[in-house]
C-alpha cells in the first residue's frame, strides 16, 4: 500500500530542518583534510571467468588515508579513454565479485564500482575496512561516530566516494571529461552527495536514494537502515539535538541544492525504507536540471533493472555515447 | 542453523521411495507427443542498452504447442556458432528483462535462458502462459494439475526445458555440439530433469536443486514450495497417495540416475528451502561424472555468485572452451 | 484497530474510478457466449451421515463448457419446490464436503451452493476445475489471465455464477420464483456481481465482499488476496493502465450500479483484507432496495453467524418464507 | 512438517511421569463434593431461524454450584428420547449460538453442546461464568488456581463435564442410556476424563486431544496453550515440582487408563499445538476398545469435518442408530 | 515512528467519552465497601541477601477481603517515619522479589510496593490471589467482570490500591503525612485512580499511563492489553455498548479529573502500547498542579530509568526530602 | 521446549574444536601489550538522587590506550576498603545510568561496574568509546575486526575486562584481596575470560554465559549474536576457516580450562541465545572450584534476579561476608 496516502504532498514535499550555516565550509575542510593524503591509485588485473570484460582491482586513499577498493571493469581489450560511470552500493554491501554487476560495462561504459568501507558482509562482498572512532552506536553504521561531526561514519564514507572520482579520472580506460555518478539506495544519497561537493560531473543518477530528510524520516518509518537513528535516541534520550544537528551536515538533501549535474532520480511510492516524500525532498532541492521516475507499486527495489536501464540511456545521453 | 544436523547422513541420504515403473514410458510417450507439434523457432534481434551482448527474442512451440519465450545473448556481433548454456529459472520468476543475467554471455557463451510458463510474475518479468486444464489447487504451480500426472505443470515445463535444447540447437549462434544446460533450485530440478532425459549435453550444472525426493522434502521442511504439497493434502487429505504417485514421475532424482553429462551441483546446509539430504538424494543418484559443492553456512541463496563462477569454469572445461 | 480512521468519510465513500463504457456489452457478450454450452444439470444423490438433509451432487457447465460442481442441500424427503439460495464461497475454498454449511438448510431453505472453480484447495475442498489458458502470474487467481480482459480468470467465475442459478432454477426441489443468492468475502462479490446481471433475483446478501473497488483497495491495503495485483505490477512495471482496465469490467461497483434485487450488506471497521471503504463503495452504488450491517470491532470474519443469522432472515422475508 | 521425525517413536509413546497415587480419591472427592449441590436442570425453548432443528437452552449446576449453560439441538418437533452427544468445546470458546454447531444434530441425535465456564470469548461466544479463586496466573486458564490441586480450573471445568452427562440423562429428548461424549483439543481431553470418571457411556470421541502427558508436551512444543505453564515457570522457577504435581491429578493420560467406552481418537502429525506422541500417550493407555485415525500432512485443524463424520459414523454405530 | 502523526493535535487532545454520572456514587460506595472489611495490615521482615536495606512482607485486606501482599522497603535499621512512595505494577507482573526495585528506598524513602491481585506471572512474581467472579473473558484481565461494573477486575485492584496508602499510614516506618503514589503503565493509571479517589496525597507520579481513554485507545492501536476489548467485542459483537459503559467507570481520565496533588507524568510519541493522545487525555483532564516529560523517540518503555530519576526527584521535592 | 532435547548429552557436552596452540602466549602478548599503557584510574563523585549509595564515575586505560568508563558504587559513606565485585555488562548494553543496578552494592559490596566499549546503545547507555580498525561487517561486534585476530573485538573488550580488575584493586573504597568478578551473557562470558587470564580472583560469576563453543553455537541455532558470524561467512564463504581460526583464540571454554577461582555458572535448558550445550562445554571444561544452577524452563533470561541473588550469596562467601 502507499505509505504516505497524500501523493500531492509528497510531491511537493521539501525538507523542514535548517541546513547547519557551516554546510559549506565543513565540508570544504574534510575534503581539503582528506587531499593532504595521496590518491595512490594502484591498479591490479583480475583473473576471471569472463572473456567479454576485463576487470582491475582499483586501490586509492579515502578517508584518513585508508585503502579503499573498487573494481574498474572494462569491454575487454579496451585501450582507449571511455566514458565513465562511478558507481556507489546500498547500505551493507560490498563491491562483490568481479563477475558481478556487468549491466553498466555491458553497455560500454568503464565501471568503476566503489566499495563500502566497514560494509561488505550483509549481502555482497567488500573488501575495505573501516578505521574511525567511535562511541557507543547501534550495530549498522547510522549511529557509529555520531557523537560527533567529525567522527561520523558517513564523513568518511562521502568522503571516499568524492575521491573515487578523482580516482577515476587517473585510469587510463577513463576519458577524465565525462564521468557519471550513479547508485541506489545509500549508494543514491552518495551519489547526491558527490553531485553537490563536485562541479565536473556529466550526470549523476540516485535511485531511491537514502540519506535524505532524516528528520523526516525517522518519524515517518520504522524500517531499518533509518530506525538506527531512533534506536540510538530510545536510550540515548538527551542526544536527539545533538544527534539531528550532526545528521544535517551529511542530508543529501542540502547536498542536492548544490548540484549542477543532470540528474536522474527514481522514487518508489510503497517504499517504507526510502519514503517518498524523502526522496522528493532531495528531488525537489535538486539545483540542476532533473528528471523522476515514479514507480507507483513498488517498494525499496524500486524500478531493479528498468532503473538501471534508464540510467544507463539517461547516462549515455550525457555523456555523448 | 544447520536444518539437519547429523551431516553423515545427509551425505550419505538417498531417495526411499519407489521410482513408477513405467517412468520411462511415461517420459518416452510425453516427449513424443510433444514431437508432433514443430518447434518452429522464431528468432527476433531486441534493441537494448547493451554494446557488448547481442540480445535475440526467441520463440519456440513446447509443451502443448505453446509459444515458449527465451532470451539468447550473444557476445556482440558474434556470427560463429559458440558452445551454447541453457538455463532454466528459479520457481516465481521468468525470463527477465533482456538486460539481466549477463554473466554466462559475458563468459563469452552463447545463452540461451528459457522463460517459466505461467511463473515470471513474483521476482523477475515472463512472457509465456501457461494453458494446462488444472483441479482444485494451492496458489502456485506445485499443485497445478496435480490430480492426474498427465495433466500436472511440471509435465508441461519439463517437456519445454528438453525442447529448449532442441530449439537452441537450430540456432545459427550455437554449436550444437557443445550444449549444457544449468539452472538452481527450480532451475536446477529442470537441469538435472534434462540430463535424464537427453544424451547430447556436454554438461549440467544443477544449484541448490528443487524437485528432489518430494517424499522427503515434505515432511522435513515447512518452507515453500515444497511445503504448497502440504497445504494441498491438509485439505484434500484423501489423496495422499496418488499426490505422492504423481509426483514419482517427475522427482528428479529418479532422472538423475538416467543422466549421463558430466554435472556440478551445489547444495547448502543451512537451506531450508531445499534441504541438503534432498540434494544429496540426486547427488548420490546421479549416474554421470559428478562434482559437488557444498555450502557450510548458506541457505538456499547457496553460493549466488560463486555458484555462477564456478559453474561457468566447470561448463567451460566440458564444452572445451 | 480502525482501518481507515475517518468513519464518515468511509461511509461516504464512492468509486473514484471511470467503469469501462462497454462493461454492458462485455458482460452481454459474455453471457450470450456461454449460453451456447446446454446448461446440462446433472443431480445425484450423495450418501451421508446426515438424516435431516437431503444432499445432491450437482453438476452444470459453466465457462467455456467446464463442468462446475456444487452441493445441493434440501430437508430430509423434501419433494415440494421450496424457496432457495445460491450461495459462492471465499476465496482459496471449494464447496467443501456434504456435511458442511448446514445453516441455510437448516434453516428450511434448498441451498445450493456452488464450487470455485480451480480453488477448492486452501481451506476447503472443491472439485471444479479451472480450464483457461494464463499469461505469467503471481500464486492464486488474481492475476490468472490479467492480460486480457476475455481470459481473466474472474470471467470465468462471474459466468458460473450467473449459471449457477440458472441450474437452481432447473431443479425440482426449488422454487424457481424465489431465489436469492448470497456470499461472503469473494462470494459476496459473486453476489454483487450475479445481482447485477440477472433481474430475477429475489434477494442478494453480501458479506464483507471482496472485489470492490480494485483502485483504491490495492492502495490501502497490504492484505491479499487484493495484494496479488500489487506484487504482479511490482514486476511488471508497465502493465498497471492495462491491468487496471481490465480489473474495470469486473469491479463489483460496478454491478451495484445495476442490481435491482433487494440486498443486505456487512461491512467491518478493522477488516484489513477488504477495507470499510471499498464495501461502502458498493454499497453507495447499489441501486436496488438495501441495507448494512456495520461491525466495529471485526476484521475480515465479519459478523461471523451473525451475518448468516441475519442473512436468513433477511432472505426468508424477501423469499416470503 | 512432521513435528516430531521418529514415527514409530510417536506412535509407541506412553507417559513417563507417575500417576498420583490417590488419583481415584482426589476425584472421588470432587466429584462427591459437586453431587451435594442439586443439578437443577432448567430447558428454555430458543427462537432461531432454523425449521428444521429444536434449539432449547440449558442450565445446570456445575462445580462450585456454578449454572454452567449449554444447547440442546434436536430435529425439529422430536419427543422421542433420542440417542444422543455430549460435546466439549476447545479452548478459548464457548457454546457459540444456537445456530451453529448442527453436524450432529443433523445426523439424527440429539446433541448437547456444554459451555465452557469463563472462557467463550477468543473465537465462540460463552455464557457461562467462572467464580474459582486464582492465585498469580499467566493470561488464560492454564494456571487459574495451579498454586493448589483443589483451585486448579479444570478441576471444576471437568466437574462440570461429568454433570453434564447427568444433565443430559435428564432430559426428555435424551435416550439416558444410549450416551456419547466427544470434542476436539480441549474437549477432547475433556471426552477423555469424562470416559475415565463415568462407566455409563456408550462410546467416546477425543480428536487431537489436548490436556495429555503435561511432563512431555511442555517440554517438546512451544505452542499455546500448553506453553503457559511454561511461561509461568519462567517466573516462578520454584514451583515446578509442584505445577507438575498437580497437573498429575488432571492428565488425560491417566483419565483413559480408566475408561472403558469404545473410543475414536484421531492424531495429526504435524501438530504443534497437540503434538502427536502426547496423543498417542493418552491412546496407548486407554482401557476401553479403540481406534485412531492418522492425519499425516494436518496441523491441529486435525480431520476437521472429516473428523466430525468419521465420529458420527462411530458414535451412530455405538449408540445402536 | 510516530504512532499519531499530529503532535499538536495529541498534545491538545481531551476525552471524548461521557463521564457516568453517577462515577463518584459508585467509588463512594466501592469504598465504603471496602472499609467493611478491616485492613489488618501484617508486617513480617525478610530475610535478604541485602544489607543496606530492610525489607518486610507486607499483607493487608484489599477488596472483598482478599489478603493482598506487598514489600515495604526502608533504609537499614530505619525506625523513624520517612517519608514514603506506594508503587503499583505494570500489567502483567507482580511485586517481584524483595531484592528487586530498590531506586526508591535507595533514595532515601520508604518503599511500599504493592502487589497484583491475579497477575504476578508474565515477567514479574505476585503471591497475590484474585477472587472474582468472571464471565467468559479473554484471557488477561482487561475482561475479566466486564459483563458488570461491580465484578470487572479493576473494581477490586483500584480499591487494593487505594488501601494500600492506608495500609502503609500504619506502618511505623511511614510518616503518614508524606505519601507519594506512583507507577508506569497499568501502575500509572492506578497512581492516577488513587490521586483521584484520595485527597492525602503529597504527589503522584504517572509514566505512560495505562486506562486511559478506552473508547479511543481500542480504536488507535493493535497493542495489548487494550486489545484484549477488541478481542472480547469481536465475539461477543452485542456488548460493545455495556463494555463501554462498564470501563467508563474505570477510565483514568475521569479519576484525573478529581485528582488534587501535584502530579509528574510521563508520554512516549512512539508508544503503540499506550498511545500519546490517551496518556495526554488524562493529563489535559488533571485538576491538580501537573508536570509532562514528552519522550520522542521511546515507545512504551518510556523513559525508563530517566522516569524513575526525576520521578524520585519529582517526589522528594514535594515530600519535603 | 527445550532447544536440545538430550539432556544428557547437553550435561555431559565437551568442546570438539582444538584449542590454538598459542592460545597462552597469544594473550600474555595481549595483555603484556595493553600494561605498556598506564593504567590511569580517574575517580570523580556523582551527584545522584540516591542517599543510601555513593557513586563514582571511574575511567581507566583500557586496551590501546582507549578511556574505559565504569561505575564504582558503594554504602553511602563508605571509606574503609570493602570486599568488592566487578561486574560486565551483556550484548548491547553499556554500563546505564548511576542509579540502575544496585543489587550488588545494596548487598554491602562495593561494585565496580565496566562500561562495553562501543556498545552502550541498544538497551542501556554507554560512554566508552572503540577505536579499533575493522574490516567488512556484519552489524554489531561479533565480525568486527574478525579477518585478523589481532583486530578482532574482543581482544580489546577482553583486555578491557582484564584491567578493570586492576582499577578495583587501586580504589581506596575496594579490598584488593578480595575482589570477585561476575556478568551474565556477554558479561558471563568476560567474567570466564577474566578468570582465565588471573590468578588472583576470590570468586568468580557466569550467568548463561555467551562466547563459549562458537564451533557448535553458530551450528545449532539461529539466534543473535551468534548468528552474525554465520550471517558473515554466508557472504563470505572463502573465510570459515580463518573465522573459526580466529574464534579459537576468543572462546570463553579455553579461558575455563585455565581458571582457578571458585565459580557459580547459571544455565537454561530453553536458552536459544546461548544454548545449554555451550554453556556446559565452559562449565566442563572449568579447572576450578565449580557448581552450577539449571533453570529448566527460561529462556536467554536466565534465572533473573535468582541469578542475581545465588551470586551475591556466592560471591559474600568466598569474599568471607
Amino acid at each position: 500500500m502507499l505509505i504516505e496516502s497524500d501523493l500531492d504532498a509528497v510531491r511537493r514535499h521539501t525538507i523542514a530542518s535548517e541546513e547547519p550555516v557551516d554546510f559549506d565550509d565543513f565540508w570544504q575542510a574534510t575534503l581539503a583534510e582528506a587531499q593532504n593524503v595521496d590518491l595512490d591509485v594502484r591498479v591490479q588485473r583480475v583473473e576471471s571467468v569472463l572473456s567479454l570484460i576485463d576487470v582491475y582491482d582499483i586501490t586509492f586513499r579515502g578517508a584518513g588515508g585508508t585503502d579503499v577498493k573498487a573494481w574498474l571493469r572494462v569491454p575487454a581489450g579496451a585501450t582507449a579513454p571511455l566514458p565513465a560511470v562511478v558507481t556507489y552500493v546500498g547500505y551493507g554491501g560490498g563491491r562483490g565479485k568481479p563477475e558481478e554487476s556487468l549491466t553498466w560495462v555491458a553497455a560500454g561504459l568503464a565501471h568503476l564500482h566503489m566499495d563500502t568501507r566497514g560494509q561488505g558482509a550483509s549481502w555482497s562482498v567488500g573488501d575495505t575496512p573501516d578505521a574511525g572512532t567511535g562511541g557507543p552506536q547501534i550495530p549498522g553504521v547510522m549511529t557509529r561516530g555520531i557523537q560527533n561531526r567529525d567522527d561520523f561514519y558517513y564523513r568518511r564514507l562521502i568522503t571516499d566516494a568524492v575521491r573515487a572520482v578523482d580516482a577515476a579520472k587517473q585510469l587510463p580506460q577513463v576519458d577524465a571529461t565525462r564521468i557519471a555518478v550513479a547508485g541506489g539506495s545509500q549508494g543514491g544519497g552518495l551519489a547526491l552527495a558527490v553531485a553537490g561537493l563536485r562541479d565536473d560531473l556529466a550526470a549523476a543518477v540516485a535511485f531511491v536514494p537514502f540519506l535524505c530528510d532524516f528528520g523526516r524520516a525517522t518519524l515517518i518509518t520504522d524500517s531499518y537502515p533509518y530506525h538506527e537513528i531512533v534506536d540510538y535516541l530510545r536510550i540515548h534520550r538527551d542526544q536527539a539535538a545533538s544527534v539531528y544537528e550532526v545528521l544535517g551536515s551529511f542530508d543529501a538533501v542540502f547536498h542536492a541544492r548544490r548540484a549542477t549535474a543532470p540528474v536522474h532520480f527514481s522514487v518508489a511510492l510503497m517504499d517504507a525504507t526510502c519514503p517518498a516524500s524523502t526522496v522528493y525532498a532531495a528531488f525537489n532541492a535538486y539545483a540542476g536540471p532533473k528528471e523522476i521516475t515514479e514507480w507507483a507499486f513498488n517498494g525499496h527495489e524500486g524500478g531493479g533493472i528498468e532503473d538501471e536501464t534508464q540510467a544507463i540511456a539517461f547516462v549515455k545521453k550525457h555523456l555523448g555515447v
